[in-house]
């Protein structure tokens, strides 16, 4: 960020009054930006015990496999956001379940969200960013094959199975450090 | 946003190649900026069954009662936003339980996430952002005098009890539509 967005004056970087963090100031205006985390929302589609992947057509990580997902945009809800990319990626439609995993991505300032589902007709097509579109087994998943941490992660979780009752909550909270994120 | 941050170029609006959406787009350098929902995160803090609530010493809302909650933060977890975020409002030290409630605020294009938190000493004072911070018992909440509808539905459903074994999620995630949002 070098300019202000508001009038286009050089943008320094300074904390504000009442603040305890260096922002982007403007030198001319005083309008502070600030710089906050992205949300990712996704699912787990199900149909029949398999588990829908799509293998990413688009930057980055092209080739390997996900579940869908992407960026929540202004306006939707976070399971608004989770079907559409459902629909996007996989052209394929779903019943979203309960809120599965949360896992911050703290080194890119993202937290992604993945909500169980179940696909409604078992349909299914590549979208625009996707390669191909396939339902996996779970003993097919191709592990070494997945895009990012947060998808192993929580397929991992899904196919160890039912121990939340263990827990007091069947949403699996967690942060993939930055020493996790680099095995992939 | 009216200039581009990166070259001080106006800023017009359109649908970039491969996009579906409008976005701010540079006239000059062509780049794309993009506006996402932000998370706020906090906790519902108890001791000795009862909740601590914060009176806001800022706008929007000052004078009203609301859980400690906050902006999460570029490099942090929404763990450690909550834990911060308590702290700075409330200077309350918590140990985190789960996550509780999220829900999405579309109109405003926010997150908000609540975990349960025990408070680990009991001892609290107003932070900077608070006028007062106070434990109340369950009936001594202040329904007509909180901030954001939010918190109301949080500390609802929390003091609703534990319903969540009739539910496949101990997580309350769900929609504020601006119609409930402006009850009131």
């Amino acid at each position: 960020m070098k300019y202000c967005s508001d009038c286009a004056a050089p943008i320094s970087k300074a904390i504000p009054d009442g603040d305890n963090r260096e922002r982007f100031v403007c030198s001319q205006c005083d309008t502070v930006f600030y710089q906050n985390p992205k949300i990712v929302a996704g699912t787990i589609p199900v149909w029949q015990g398999k588990v829908l992947l799509c293998r990413r057509a688009i930057e980055p990580r092209r080739g390997y496999w996900t579940l869908p997902a992407g960026f929540m945009e202004n306006g939707e809800s976070t399971e608004q956001a989770a079907i559409r990319e459902t629909w996007e990626e996989a052209c394929a439609e779903v019943s979203l379940g309960p809120l599965f995993s949360m896992i911050t991505v703290p080194h890119i300032d993202q937290v992604h969200l993945f909500f169980l589902a179940q696909m409604t007709d078992g349909r299914f097509s590549a979208g625009e960013e996707s390669l191909e579109v396939a339902l996996f087994e779970p003993q097919e998943i191709p592990w070494q094959q997945l895009a990012f941490p947060t998808v192993g992660q929580t397929l991992e979780r899904y196919f160890a199975g039912n121990e939340h009752s263990s827990s007091d909550s069947a949403t699996h909270v967690f942060d993939i450090l930055p020493r996790q994120a680099l095995k992939l």
